[in-house]
């Protein structure tokens, strides 16, 4: 094995900046909550969460959103994900529509098909999910005397494109959305990733209460090793979820650990984290514009998140692509792992939150190769 | 408020002895495993655990069933809860009958319910699931054409009547699953918690592989706020259930740390947990002996697990008693709960595990005070 394939350019899943991981702190986090508390672990978590890390959900939301919601409308999940398998099961049934943006997260098209969900996918540009797009499916659904179960939406920073939806463009989901009488599903994952200061106010906070319920996480800007994320819903939209919370509990010791470091540290860890990708997002950019820009393509700028999407030439020969890339090394997410109908589609994800600083030019100068390796020879 | 109704006798959910948790060890643990591996935390744990624990998982196998399984058959999941419901998932549809014993962990019921499944019981005696009593509903289902999709059994120290299937019990349950041709699910979640040496192997060691799903956790020996278990079975079956574990993994905090501390003191802390709750044990049969023998009541005497199962006289006013007792901060948990069909039985199940051994003589005597209040009187 040659050096040059030994050596790994990892823009694939959607973690954060390993070098920022308090490591240290948690440890010794660790050691001061579980001598006061460790008892309470043999017994079982309250099914709701530890009240400790909901109030630093709270604290979260009323930092980067505000108002502060009461903790009694929080519930920590393992990860993100299983407040996705919530919604799935709690507001929708088997054989149900749900709307969701064109290209979104593959971990949440995964949970929504293995629930028996019909997706129904509305077109995506610069600023996220199109109005006009999700009206007309709104109109169709309606037509065919069918009300989709809710709209998923990533607003903020979405994956996979790093988009952001500007605020006229909520208020008039929230509008579609109440119209049709669907609830909302906001994936508010990102958000705390921050390279600007966030202007856009979350649906959550601009709606009524009951018509969006809210998902966030801990794994974007902490580690998705905690596997500790949470929602927040109203009555009795939370209750139609908790039914379905029949988990015995999500971590007391994740949890124990997490809130007591985050009860000193959460927004200066916060804004270490966010740094650290934005610096990584900056070199990417560049390195974009250096190896790419002559060739005809386009890609997103996120403000914030994890993830740039870039658009292929339609020539490109992406099964050769993925091969070329992966002999040299480079790990990247295919754009048919996003769509909601699992097209094969000429984009790439590339995520810049795990890989090092260092690697990102020489990474996009090898895979800029294999793109024109992966085009066919002018004739 | 008075004195007598403040303090509380809980026999309720089966929790480990509080008093041996290891909460100084587990921190230790926890800065040490942080320090040297806390970055794996910035990305997602592998969906079938950390490597570590499900050695750990195998030793334990070994250990007490033996021989030592691959850990590639092994899955870490968030407590054996998981593992139910991956069996749901992976080995039955909605629809699907499943076999169970008649009084079984309501946990387990609650998941197979919420997953469309059929519960058929099968009657108990002392010594487990009554053969006689498969054989019968096992042909009654292929009269009617009907295969179950499994039989889900708690061979040893059974949740809730503390009892263990003997071995011959054991090969002619191999027998009738294998000629009618049904997969078992075996939950040896207790079997740690042993007050003789176990004796009974696993029905895993005794049948050919893909022919059980073995079920285990480290709730019992450690504590449920831990949420870590694990299942184990060959390819191709685990491939059925893997496929339905999207959760994004389980803590790999939570895995780290207790595989750090098991790493050294396994067998140490299963002992001292084990003794805790026999001595628990022997006090609540003493103190039953003393308050209830001369009522004609019947109770199991259970060689390990965390339960015991009284038979109440017929004439109790079941609802007055729990009034009663609730009243006296008495707590237990009814039949009715781990009725495979939901119906009102004259049973109660009294946990020893997380009571304090001071408290239990005093709680069995207010608890059968309650019990003569709850007769009608003799007329």
């Amino acid at each position: 094995m040659s050096e040059s394939r030994r050596r790994e350019f990892n823009f694939g899943a959607g973690n954060p900046a390993p070098e920022v991981f308090p490591a240290r702190a948690l440890g010794e986090a660790a050691q001061r909550v579980l001598a006061r508390s460790g008892k309470e672990l043999a017994r079982y978590p309250d099914a709701r969460g530890v009240p400790e890390l909901r109030a630093i959900a709270a604290e979260r939301f009323a930092h980067v959103h505000g108002p502060r919601p009461p903790i009694d409308d929080i519930v920590i999940t393992n990860g993100s994900t299983q407040g996705l398998q919530l919604s799935a099961q709690g507001l929708a049934r088997p054989g149900d529509a749900v709307v969701v943006e064109e290209f979104t997260y593959s971990g949440t098209i995964r949970v929504f098909r293995r629930n028996g969900l019909q997706l129904v996918p509305v077109a995506l540009d610069d600023e996220g999910m199109r109005m006009d797009a999700l009206a007309e499916v709104l109109e169709r659904q309606a037509a065919l005397g069918r009300t989709p179960s809710f709209i998923y939406t990533t607003a903020t920073y979405q994956n996979p494109t790093g988009t952001t939806q500007p605020l006229e463009r909520r208020l008039r989901l929230l509008e579609l959305a109440r119209r049709h009488r669907v609830p909302i599903v906001e994936d508010d994952t990102y958000a705390d990733v921050s390279f600007e200061p966030l202007t856009e106010p979350a649906l959550y906070k601009l709606a009524e209460p009951g018509e969006v319920l809210y998902l966030s996480s801990f794994s974007k800007i902490l580690g998705p090793g905690v596997r500790l994320g949470w929602l927040m819903a109203p009555q009795p939209m939370l209750g139609r979820l908790l039914g379905w919370k029949i988990d015995g509990g999500t971590s007391g010791l994740s949890q124990m650990i997490v809130a007591e470091y985050f009860k000193e540290q959460l927004w200066e860890h916060v804004e270490e984290a966010a740094l650290a990708v934005k610096e990584k997002r900056n070199v990417l950019l560049d390195a974009l514009e250096v190896e790419f820009g002559d060739m005809g393509m386009h890609w997103t700028h996120p403000d914030g998140g994890l993830f740039l999407w870039i658009t292929l030439p339609a020539a490109v020969d992406r099964q050769r692509l993925q091969r070329l890339a992966t002999e040299r090394g480079i790990v990247y997410a295919t754009g048919q792992a996003f769509h909601a109908l699992d097209q094969d589609v000429p984009y790439l994800r590339l995520s810049f939150g795990w890989i090092a600083k260092e690697d990102i030019a020489e990474g996009v100068r090898q895979l800029a190769e294999c793109v024109r390796q992966s085009l066919p020879a002018v004739v």
